[in-house]
């Protein structure tokens, strides 16, 4: 086999997929030439917390959205890998809900094991992918970040896993540009503490607002008002925290509210969700997407059906995370490997009518995690993928959406049962609302 | 004549360009097609304020710099346009350090006068830029920003006026990812306001940094602590401005430096410069260089030697700006529409290497300015661009130099004559360090 595998990207989906490749090949089978281009210096993408915000040190965007004592904010029974779970790399049962640094150890823990940075080009950025009709082969341009350097190179697949929360989507409001504060996206919030003391605005309503109001608060802020277009989250918050209707405009360092209330704020963070960005791929080949269980045009999730030799890797709205990167990465593998024969494309196209028709159905978010979790079963059916418990995942997510709405600041305590392994997770030793240190060694302890 | 010309960027550089073909059509010369690819959604460059900071609302880095209370930091007596003056544009003599909108209105007001807009097609990005040496044509890969659409088009002419004050510089510091506020770059500041009360550090010891202290400080910073690498600027700074040696780490939020000393900071601004950054070129066209008055590999500071169908415009360090810039378009102008012949390119190549060996022996900032205006000269002996005082520019700006050394919050409030009508400006009515509005409407009052 002589082909060339071009993966864009060395986090969780990029990371998954060159596994895949070593999975295969540890069992025998021949595998193509992978070549990974990260831009990053290190691996895990998110993942990898960087201090730096806007521009990185060659000028490109910041990958990272990761923030300071960010926790997982799903149960990591939900993301476990089937083949390398939680208690086989930390070698004992740990609490549901990690850390940052605790879910980092763990994705580059099963990256190391199959010593996957071998195929990885770090500070590399993929200018510009494009495809020849005429070669059938991908171009892309590649640059060398260090020192500039430029070529062309021909890859007969490409896998493109560079996520979709690091391109910020930012709206504009009347008076933003005479605020006499700080605005900025949750993609440069960094850290807590900065906003001690201040009346914060949190313009969203989704888990990123979710979070950072709870992170402000507790790391200090004074009071921390978050305003909603459509509907509030209404979760119960503590003291401090509120929730109001969409922002008019501001004035000065006034905040104007659709019900005509307002308050003096002193710093506005954006938590407006994200972008798929895909700037560095030509116009036929760019997936272009809202952030929803089920995306145009990707034919499993994962193929582009103009062309099924250009392949996605988590691009959908997420419950799942880990698992689903999983199972589309040994899909892909199992592609590229001659495994799996995809149909025609009019079948193709029919079968992501199927599931988008379906998607449009969806009641709540009880029935979008059973959404999810078929896709998974979907996938899985025809690969390799070692067995789990996907209903126990299920259950575990619907759980944890009860949890959520029995108490913001008191689901992170709760333990949840492993669909790899079986057993319980142990309660933290700290409540999460009284617990500042999110080091792996104390989280640990 | 069926040449295509593309430039890139409409900031003053770029405005130029088109203006400097306009005129030559006013006069009766055919010009050939112009398409002007600019990815904002407005012209003026680094002159159109936003609030923005990061990417923008495509995804694309934010081009802009600009600050809030930017006032020009050099007199308006050395960048005037020799063809329309600032006593054309606003009808009567103003002062000679105007703030951000004045000068905005400046810039744009030729434009206008000359319908530079038609030639310009905003919110588009240039992806890549390369050259088929068979076809013996640019190839420019352009995207649409609002619907993401891609198209590759032919140029036997590339100007790239894209600036270098928009890719920050920014370096990593010991301590930095734990330093619990805020960290930027003077690319990502905004409203000094947002400072008020702070103890705010400044790494830095140029233009950015002596500016964006004063300017803290004048909207109620507490105190700015200026570090320094090599020397401190040096200036008898207000009370609450103190220059130290070079930051060696930080914990926590105190920040230690070399000489022992440490202090408590709220927030560090890195005023760490600019990278040249054209990261859309490919290698063998790309320009590579430090901030220099003389860069290498452009003939006349314009022209690539490799290519000299490829040109940049203003890509060198600037005492000169607007000025610098019209006679470079005035010549590449001249160069396209045939009326000037480059010599063979071991001349030009000994041609620059004068230059930058001139360069090496400047001892002062006296020496740089008239080796700047020298470079004028040079360019502007060959074009018509209408005469000026090019050695009044000389005196003013070495007065200027004076005027700093002796009061870094009073200089502003200086009058200078201007080199194209002679007349002495006013001065304003308010001492810059006590005036806090800078509206063009309090400015021109």
């Amino acid at each position: 086999m002589a082909s060339r595998v071009a993966v864009v990207g060395a986090g969780p989906s990029g990371l998954a997929q060159l596994h895949s490749f070593v999975e295969a090949r540890n069992q025998g089978a021949n595998i193509p030439e992978l070549v990974c281009f990260e831009k990053q210096h290190d691996w895990a993408g998110l993942w990898n917390y960087t201090w730096r915000t806007g521009l990185d040190e060659y000028g490109d965007p910041v990958h990272g959205s990761m923030y300071r004592y960010l926790w997982s904010n799903g149960p990591k029974e939900c993301l476990e890998f089937a083949d390398y779970t939680f208690a086989e790399h930390f070698g004992k049962a740990i609490p549901s809900f990690p850390p940052r640094e605790v879910l980092y150890d763990y994705i580059t823990g099963r990256a190391k094991k199959n010593n996957i940075r071998q195929y990885i080009q770090f500070a590399t950025a993929v200018r510009w992918i494009s495809y020849d009709e005429t070669k059938e082969t991908f171009e892309l341009i590649v640059e060398t970040l260090a020192d500039g350097s430029t070529r062309t190179e021909e890859f007969d697949y490409v896998i493109v896993g560079t996520g979709h929360f690091s391109t910020p989507n930012v709206p504009s409001f009347e008076g933003f540009a005479e605020f006499p504060g700080r605005i900025l996206h949750s993609h440069d919030f960094r850290d807590a503490r900065e906003f001690a003391g201040k009346n914060l605005l949190i313009v969203g309503s989704s888990y990123s607002a979710e979070d950072i109001a709870l992170q402000s608060k507790k790391y200090g802020a004074n009071t921390v008002t978050i305003t909603y277009r459509s509907a509030p989250m209404g979760f119960s918050w503590p003291d401090g925290i509120e929730e109001v209707p969409l922002l008019r405009k501001l004035t000065g360092s006034t905040a104007h509210f659709a019900d005509g209330s307002s308050r003096e704020v002193d710093a506005i963070l954006l938590c407006t969700g994200y972008q798929h960005c895909l700037n560095f791929v030509e116009e036929s080949l760019r997936l272009r997407t809202a952030n929803v269980l089920y995306t145009p045009n990707l034919y499993k999730g994962v193929f582009w059906l103009g062309n099924p030799k250009m392949m996605y890797l988590g691009m959908q709205d997420q419950y799942y995370t880990f698992t689903l990167f999983d199972v589309q990465a040994w899909y892909a593998r199992d592609y590229v490997l001659g495994r799996i024969t995809l149909p025609p494309r009019a079948e193709m196209a029919a079968d992501i009518d199927a599931w988008r028709t379906r998607l449009d159905g969806l009641a709540d978010a009880f029935e979008e995690i059973d959404f999810q979790a078929d896709h998974i079963a979907d996938l899985a059916k025809d690969v390799d993928y070692p067995e789990f418990d996907l209903d126990l995942t299920r259950e575990n997510f619907k759980k944890w959406e009860h949890d959520k709405e029995a108490s913001i600041t008191g689901y992170r305590d709760r333990g949840f049962t492993s669909p790899c392994t079986g057993s319980q997770a142990p309660a933290h030793h700290t409540p999460w609302w009284q617990e500042l240190d999110d080091s792996m060694a104390t989280f640990l302890r």
